[in-house]
């Protein structure tokens, strides 16, 4: 793919909106990634849908390698689904969204899945032959924040990967769950958070001692968490405390606050779910058993906010390689036609490479001003043609965040 | 891609849902494409976001074709940008879902997306310089239909690819309203619908004497259209008269009666919207003008259920090559462990040579049952491996709808 920046329709802009107090939405939005439509909804853009499919696809690519099934379930839900696990009531459940058919029946909009999902397996698992399974999705929640903050990283209708396994047994759950951490540390990894991102010990909620977070060491963090570095763990404040930390093997002398972003949870629900929805099987034994489950989620627009939190610099974004909307920022400073010609020629063949490329081939915006976009743009690879680099045959390449410039001749690119 | 249908979570089924009267719905339910959330409201299963991805390329590659730029807007909306073009009030639009927001703020569920873009091409559109520019989503819509029908084709949540262009004067749009009938026939052609599939003249509303609809023949449609099938023209119902007939060149007795589903749709809005929604842009001229407005909408669920009503027979499914979720049905009859190695070398070397499969390497189903279920899910081309087969080196190949069936060496696959 490739786009020339005459063509685009977004522009950079100075000033992010007066009411937009987090710098990812604000760098987000004068670089033109994204539109606020109101406090937490915003739209992509074409920059912005381009990253985000870029973090989708390695999600994809992660998952789908543990034996996940993508489906696309449906935002209104059946309110009688609900009730049976007793997730109707606005007292239980305090984000619903909720709205109403013409014929008055109310219906919610899809804050998780676990319920539809239940209904579904309902239908094709009977016996312990259909085990296990693993199913998910990238698909868009809505949850009624009382307040939505922190720009695309806590925001009211947004896109999550929610997967979800059905395990005949609590071992083959651990099993799983044990991938799907793995699978979850190279999705972070590729996405550029590895080193910045900690496997967390969480609350279980009534079913499990623990649950895990992913957490990303970021100032703008709403979390608390106790880092151990050395051994790669931390522990949410939440549930730090002696018999944890003795759980864990952890000493509180080895631990440092600090703040960190929830960029994904994994929870065993084991049958939590399976129960009061019904979702049994007949095991080898003859014996009737409900489905062992548990849930994991990533929201991939989190951890766009989130990269752009810990990559970014007073000019503006800088994305890791393989979350940046185009590879390369070709930046054309030539005038004249026959230098022109060049630029576009060297852009054609980037193409032929399967090069990503965004051209800045615009006319009429000066050389700094072109800089200052691609900066505040981030594309890690930015190739300069320029009159003066024509003249040795060569183009100029710089990295973002890097001073350095180095004269590539035109025949090696 | 590819799956092994022993790991496929989905199985066919003998029912549908006894409340599901169209036909696309009770096969797509049956084999494992679709499930029924509630009236109106279906996910997609595996098989199911697999045809619908496909059509989303297919619309994704024309589209981009004629410069069109991919974003992807939000579901929740503003009141007050609706309110500005008098489509807030329920007695106005009759489709809405509203919700409120947690401090009492009602917000709506976008139907169509025409309000919240030209408030994006504000920050965007300032001189004639800026357009013309064209701008699309594949995104969700909500529309509260009184009584849903018809299957997945008038649904209350649905897919739509919806573009909108934004020209300088009335000859760019009818220049680039053109280009999208061409992008539009070349879309519907590669989805398997073009012969079937008619322009028909439709209202224009307020603002054009015409519309434009892409209309696909089929008994079960909603709509009545007039056919000259040698000018391959339409004419609506609701526009047939003797004007019309004149404007168009057409005679009442070259004319067939037929119904028809509705597959897209092309709309000259002119300034509709600019004009109340502010957006206006500087022209050569140093004069300041309303940007002028078209809309282009596809439905690519309708599609996926428009495919299904024309291309079906008693035993299931029959999928359009490029429509179908796998490109290969791999049936194996085999039993021994010899005879299942060899399918699943077969298998794999379909794989490496990047053919789409699903492979039934189910051991405990009869050869009958695998058949039909083959027929119900409707993959075009299947490849059949069992001993008879193997004992001359050999695969069967028999195409989905069609009785006869080629031997074929295993190493000319």
């Amino acid at each position: 793919m490739f786009m020339r920046q005459s063509q685009l329709f977004t522009k950079t802009r100075k000033e992010a909106p007066a009411d937009e107090v987090s710098k990812n939405a604000q760098l987000l939005i004068r670089a033109g990634f994204i539109h606020k439509e109101m406090a937490g909804v915003y739209t992509l853009l074409p920059l912005g849908l381009r990253v985000m499919e870029k973090i989708n696809n390695i999600i994809r690519d992660e998952i789908n390698k543990i034996g996940g099934q993508e489906v696309f379930m449906t935002s209104l839900q059946d309110k009688n689904l609900w009730k049976k696990t007793d997730r109707w009531d606005d007292k239980v459940v305090d984000n619903w969204f909720k709205t109403k058919l013409k014929n008055g029946t109310e219906v919610g909009l899809g804050f998780t899945h676990e319920e539809p999902l239940v209904a579904i397996m309902n239908n094709y698992v009977n016996s312990y032959k259909d085990l296990p399974k693993y199913v998910y999705q990238i698909q868009n929640k809505f949850r009624n924040e009382k307040r939505a903050k922190s720009g695309i990283m806590r925001t009211r209708e947004f896109l999550m990967k929610d997967l979800y396994s059905f395990n005949r047994d609590e071992d083959g759950l651990d099993e799983f769950y044990e991938k799907a951490k793995e699978a979850y540390i190279n999705i972070f990894k590729r996405c550029g958070l590895g080193d910045l991102t900690y496997i967390t010990f969480a609350s279980g909620g009534t079913f499990s001692k623990y649950s895990h977070e992913f957490q990303t060491l970021s100032d703008a963090g709403e979390d608390i968490i106790y880092v151990d570095k050395k051994k790669k763990l931390a522990v949410n404040k939440e549930v730090l405390n002696d018999e944890v930390l003795n759980d864990l093997g952890l000493k509180r002398g080895d631990l440092v606050e600090e703040k960190a972003i929830e960029v994904g949870n994994i929870f065993k629900q084991k049958t939590k779910f399976s129960e009061p929805l019904g979702l049994k099987f007949v095991d080898e034994d003859g014996k009737e058993k409900p489905v062992v489950m548990g849930a994991y989620g990533i929201g991939p627009g989190r951890v766009m906010g989130t990269v752009v939190e810990v990559y970014n610099d007073k000019n503006g974004i800088i994305w890791p390689a393989e979350l940046a909307p185009y590879q390369v920022h070709l930046v054309s400073l030539c005038k004249e036609e026959k230098d022109v010609a060049k630029a576009d020629e060297i852009y054609e063949n980037l193409q032929k490479q399967g090069v990503e490329v965004l051209y800045d081939d615009r006319s009429d915006v000066r050389a700094g001003e072109k800089f200052a976009d691609s900066d505040l743009i981030g594309i890690p690879k930015r190739i300069i043609v320029s009159p003066k680099t024509l003249e040795k045959n060569s183009v100029e390449i710089k990295m973002r965040g890097d001073d350095n410039i180095s004269l590539v001749g035109v025949n090696e690119l």
